[in-house]
């Protein structure tokens, strides 16, 4: 069941560096696009750092809306995930070719992807090294996760390909792997 | 063995999000730092955005040298890397505390952490957000690896305890799991 995350806990959504799906939407059209490149930037308020390259369909809507949503997919999600990443939007409806689709946030207006684990609703709050850099930074405007991975402010991947997953190069992945909890004295 | 990464595939070595250890130096003094609010920023030239907390003694070393180094360490140092992170620099000599070893750099005065998997050489080239957001966006001058984990451009976790790790929330921890590679049509 999707519930509500506190934004304190937003930043261990991302904190182990999952790929992503970053959402946007902007005059009646919207994207998916997965990146790699996002990462907590602060606690509270939440923060988070995300990579959106110049040329992209993605960058032009976030552009224009100042908004985006990030959707944290399983590994059953990852051919899908994939491929998204293989094409533009601005030619291809995204979510039709790869079977994905969309569920409503609540503070944004670009859509999140459904059946994802976890979701970050997103307003842009600094882009002066966006230009340079592609560089944006982001206020969680609101947190969420499915119930059965997180909870309790900790991921728990109980089920295999309900696992994150993190992109090194291309199209190859690494699945994450087994916990460890270091003891402390 | 040690050896070189080209620049171009620098990326790849922080592209999954593992934990780091940020090592820095100035006025004789040197420190190491774990950290998770790392990332890729651009492939050529190489950079990377690092989140280095003000007040921090690693920040002081930092600032006043405009370099660090980032050391990835494998599953083995796990219990150190923690440890390592609840204690200030001021007040403790880590490397000896903690049993790590300093390696030389090449390009920098920070030393690199001795029995990592791979190692970044940077040099602070923008720092408009770190008073407001602590980030730095920093050039890799220089990439290494133990060519056992790393080379041809790719991880290669061969040994369990080999391998990369992830930081979820205080003491808490995911190692990196298994390969997958999407089968492209």
């Amino acid at each position: 069941m999707r519930t509500s995350v506190p934004l304190r806990h937003a930043n261990r959504i991302l904190n182990h560096g999952p790929v992503v799906l970053v959402t946007s939407a902007s005059g009646g059209r919207d994207n998916l696009m997965p990146a790699a490149w996002v990462m907590p930037l602060d606690f509270e308020p939440a923060l988070v750092a995300a990579v959106i390259a110049a040329g992209t369909f993605t960058r032009e809507l976030v552009d224009a809306s100042g908004e985006l949503g990030l959707s944290v997919p399983p590994a059953s999600f990852l051919d899908a995930v994939h491929a998204a990443g293989q094409v533009t939007g601005r030619e291809v409806d995204k979510w039709a070719r790869f079977g994905l689709a969309r569920a409503p946030a609540s503070r944004i207006a670009a859509p999140l992807v459904d059946g994802c684990l976890a979701w970050l609703e997103c307003r842009v709050v600094e882009r002066s090294l966006a230009e340079r850099h592609d560089l944006f930074v982001c206020e969680v405007l609101s947190a969420w996760a499915d119930d059965r991975a997180f909870h309790g402010g900790e991921w728990h991947f109980d089920d295999p390909e309900g696992r994150t997953f993190h992109n090194v190069v291309g199209n190859r992945y690494f699945l994450t792997g087994e916990a460890r909890i270091v003891k402390e004295d």
